[in-house]
């Protein structure tokens, strides 16, 4: 008989991954601040909690996934705490700070609870297809106990040791490595446009051959589209998470001048009123600067 | 029977190419400007050439792989095309500028002999796997027969139409993906060993899981080891493509941010000396920038 499982955060990462604790015989209690979110989960079997702390039991294990750092820090209140107590994991899956989880660990440990920082790289689709990919840092007991849970919702788990931080860190540069290799494909097909070539010609051999990646296959097909909306994570929160590889260099006073360049395109974008839009929108920048008129269509 | 091939420039990658010619069972006659880099390919059953000129013959086929677009213009002198003369193929291999192919594909139509852009994407260990990726533009008629030639060196061709710079411009501008993975890779990396996760298991993780293709599994090993040495191309070769790269888009009025930043690398490793490694070593300007030891071992 598999545990209950506690879930905060029924956003696009949230629900996908409570429905497939389910079909895996988990038990789930879950909450969101926006309760109606949590009803296809409560037609599958999850209870709906009233408030984040009711999804705990004590010693039992609450995942969290939350748009930002600060919903997380507000989430991990007193009243969470208490009712997992001694014995409890908390699995944090939001992508945040590592400062933020270092903090949060040791909030935790005040009170007998396990931090556990697994933050998660899958769009959406990804999260549905069981294919998310877990970096985990922190005790070593904690991740034992949270492996099943992984197991359920994921294709592979990485670990980066026990320093809370850690995945965090790998998370948000790997989010970096995916920011630029998004730029990297909007420059180049700007130049290839503006030699009478298609862009879906050029990605396509690029995303068939040296590219043929995932990453770069999805993303090609959303620049070759340039459709951006359909939204897997929208504009603002992709300059979020890049304010946070930002932050996260510069605590560790680490240039990095690729972010900068991607920064300035997330802020542009905003600027133009795309918040709401796939975060990828931020590739149209390239073709603006270089008059292209596809985007307009 | 198959015809027998003319090669001019037989370094890194013309070798492995007109070995795996010759394997395929075309005749061969090479020219090298240092003629003992052809004697591998004359002890395989080649036939080394006095010069340029005399690896052609009437209505043949030449392919050509040198180091820069001064190299070519020169040796596609008046006495190649005589030699060539009507009904002559000219394919050309090496990584140019898109105007130098327009020019050369004028000249050469001077002389009744078709011009074939055909650079080729791939370090020398997967020319000599035959696992070279072909981009050609030029006339349909001169891509058709050389077809068995790439099925002999390469696993793919792709087409770019009949303008003769378009598959430069693909050729450059997929050189220019590749070196804007190496440099995010090297500013993520950085970023986490200063965060004391080693390097390693970062770039193990993502060229297991959102970034599992070659370009990235190559250059995450170079930048995992820190060698450089193993020179597929050197840094100054590197940059001259770099060069080529911001030529291009300038001559289209396209800005290429992301270029200026991999250009501002290289010319860093330049004055430091490291003109003669390995061209992914631009790559250990980003941990010299966050004062990393790793890179002086």
């Amino acid at each position: 008989m598999k545990p209950t499982i506690g879930l905060i955060g029924v956003g696009n990462l949230g629900r996908p991954i409570g429905m497939n604790l389910l079909a895996a015989g988990f038990g789930l209690r879950a909450f969101n601040r926006t309760p109606d979110k949590v009803k296809p989960l409560a037609d599958a079997g999850a209870t709906a909690a009233a408030d984040a702390p009711a999804v705990a039991q004590a010693g039992g294990i609450v995942l969290s996934i939350l748009p930002d750092d600060a919903t997380v820090e507000r989430i991990a209140d007193e009243r969470l705490m208490k009712t997992l107590g001694p014995g409890g994991v908390h699995v944090s899956m939001s992508t945040i700070l590592p400062e933020t989880s270092r903090r949060l660990a040791e909030h935790h440990a005040r009170h007998g609870v396990t931090y556990l920082a697994a933050p998660v790289f899958g769009r959406p689709e990804a999260a549905a297809a069981k294919k998310l990919w877990i970096c985990t840092s922190g005790p070593a007991d904690a991740k034992a106990r949270a492996r099943p849970i992984f197991d359920a919702i994921g294709q592979g788990v990485y670990d980066f040791g026990e320093a809370p931080g850690a995945a965090n860190v790998v998370k948000l540069m790997g989010n970096f490595i995916i920011n630029a290799a998004v730029e990297a494909m909007a420059e180049a097909s700007a130049v290839v446009e503006r030699n009478a070539i298609p862009r879906a010609d050029f990605l396509g051999m690029m995303t068939q051959t040296l590219f043929n990646c995932p990453v770069y296959q999805n993303y090609a097909r959303k620049i070759t589209a340039a459709n951006f909306n359909d939204v897997g994570f929208t504009l603002a929160l992709g300059l979020k998470d890049v304010e946070l590889m930002m932050k996260t260099a510069g605590a560790s006073r680490t240039p990095l001048p690729m972010g900068g360049l991607v920064r300035d395109r997330l802020l542009s974008a905003m600027a133009k009123g795309r918040e709401g839009i796939d975060a990828a929108a931020f590739a149209l920048g390239a073709a603006e600067d270089a008059a292209l008129e596809w985007f307009k269509k």
